[in-house]
């Protein structure tokens, strides 16, 4: 399964926000269309949106490919590149794919400029799939034969560019043979749980039950959770982890029941500028998600809401962070600065 | 607010399924209409579906007002008993309205079995407005000004014949002219948070912030929460409560935040009979509930649900119980049993 398209001369992305009931295609032919995909979840993920930033400079780069004044051009990749960032604030491989094709593309210009940043998205792309499959292969290890993995949100093949960061893991485990089962919290608000995650996997034939977040908790009460295992928006230098709303109560949980918290992260998602989560800046989106689903209202009108889109979960609530070059197990600070 | 009316000779119930969208009532004029209703959550909440099954059974005597054989008559009390106490198995104020409406109607039949059934259940109504605001005053006196109070579910005047037992609390404190603030969860599947506490304490002119289950740990862990106060379904002798899904992990929320847990809970709603929260039978409900939200579809077609009703807090997690002869705090067992 594959999310992102690149035809070339456009970005073709699978629409999330209509997965599963249909499935369609939006067609992004500049970086402004990249740009409104990644700011309406058209595109979700943060290693897909990273990925799909990347191709929206190749079109900004395309478009000014027969522009006569390399100041122009410049002037237009460095608006692009503005505008590609300011899309989602909390995951970091936005700013990292972004911050590589500049450097890419740094002195080029016109047809030259489009050529090389088609290269460096095209590899970040399939860098991104083979680093997917080393942290599945790390993180098969964790996973013992009949085991029960709750998952929160939807880190898989949609959320990359293709096998999954959290749902790699499972996919290596069930390559290597291993019988698993997945518990997929449906993730309020925007419900990447319920129709994104039982949707891969049921197509993968893994088997999968779909819960309420509000049900894991007596899930691990009654027993039924042997790992947990999550994706990541950013991680700091500390090791603690942004990832989706939700995340940081299931690490809590995990740790009052003692069952092991995974966090698999591309070491993309690392963010060393930063010491700690506190500096994270946590994105709050709109009232509607919430109050409504699929056009039905479900709270009176007017009603007040509070609308984080991540926590944070503080590292010594993880047990290890599964990268494409390793386990890492804590303390983080100095194992993830000799990483990078 | 009053969701439940009792007309002389039918039960109008406030359509809990409908709310916040619409207002409207369902009648039921036998006591199987009102079986129906309780298992369609039509009304909702444990003291509601206890005084509603009292009505039922009265539904049940003036049925068979003119019924000339005594035997006849008993027949269908005992089928209309046996009926309403299957509509849901958890909270344990369906039985134990049932058990007081039979004891009361020993011995009767015809026309004074329905008359003195009618004045056992018109108690059963007043006494739990009364028991409330008793849960009220004595659960006021824990609430700071300026508390910011999560809650779950719906333990407001919509889950009992008025006022509310959690929402009780919230009401006296305000009484008091104390500032407070409730956070409400959403509560998945039902959303009887976004649905009804919003709506009843919008009603109310409380100020309320909806948010969705899985972000509670977030909310407390900025340091937004003062106190929790959850209703219950079922206490069992040693204190374990059984509350709409979710509570549990909420309760171990706050343990890990140091933020007091409290429980609601007028004393029909305590089960002497029982030694454990191990005991309860916790209902699973319909997968739909999780898949589909006012129709629309959330998750691909034949999705395996797991979707458990409520689910059981160890008596360890409780801060304390709120009832309507005072503050109870553990350890539980001796105490509850000098209640009763």
């Amino acid at each position: 399964m594959q999310a992102i398209d690149w035809t070339g001369h456009s970005l073709r992305l699978l629409d999330q926000t209509k997965l599963p009931a249909t499935i369609e295609w939006v067609e992004c032919h500049t970086y402004q269309d990249v740009a409104w995909a990644i700011r309406h979840m058209i595109v979700r993920g943060a290693p897909a949106i990273g990925a799909s930033a990347a191709y929206g400079l190749v079109l900004a780069a395309q478009g000014c490919r027969h522009e006569l004044s390399p100041a122009i051009c410049q002037e237009t990749m460095v608006k692009a590149a503005a505008e590609l960032r300011s899309t989602r604030p909390t995951a970091v491989n936005l700013a990292w794919a972004i911050e590589r094709m500049l450097r890419a593309g740094a002195g080029l210009t016109g047809d030259s400029l489009a050529v090389r940043l088609e290269q460096e998205a095209n590899a970040i792309a399939m860098e991104d799939v083979e680093v997917n499959r080393a942290i599945g292969r790390f993180g098969a290890e964790l996973v013992p034969n009949a085991a029960r993995i709750l998952t929160h949100c939807n880190a898989g093949a949609l959320a990359t560019v293709g096998y999954g960061t959290a749902l790699g893991v499972v996919r290596a485990a069930v390559e290597q043979g291993k019988k698993v089962e997945v518990f997929a919290d449906e993730t309020r608000p925007y419900l990447q749980g319920s129709r994104l995650t039982t949707f891969e996997l049921m197509q993968d034939g893994i088997p999968v039950t779909l819960i309420t977040d509000s049900m894991a908790g007596w899930l691990m009460a009654r027993g039924g959770v042997d790992l947990v295992i999550v994706g990541a928006d950013r991680v700091a230098a500390n090791g603690d982890v942004a990832n989706k709303i939700g995340t940081y109560t299931l690490a809590v949980l995990a740790k009052e029941h003692q069952i092991p918290f995974y966090v698999a992260c591309p070491l993309s998602t690392l963010d060393l500028s930063i010491r700690s989560g506190e500096e994270i800046i946590i994105e709050e989106r709109e009232a509607r998600e919430v109050t409504h689903v699929g056009g039905v209202p479900l709270a009176p009108e007017a009603t007040r809401v509070w609308n984080p889109a991540f926590d944070v979960t503080p590292a010594r609530l993880v047990t290890a962070l599964i990268t494409e070059k390793g386990l890492v197990y804590p303390p983080f600070d100095s194992k993830l600065m000799a990483l990078r």
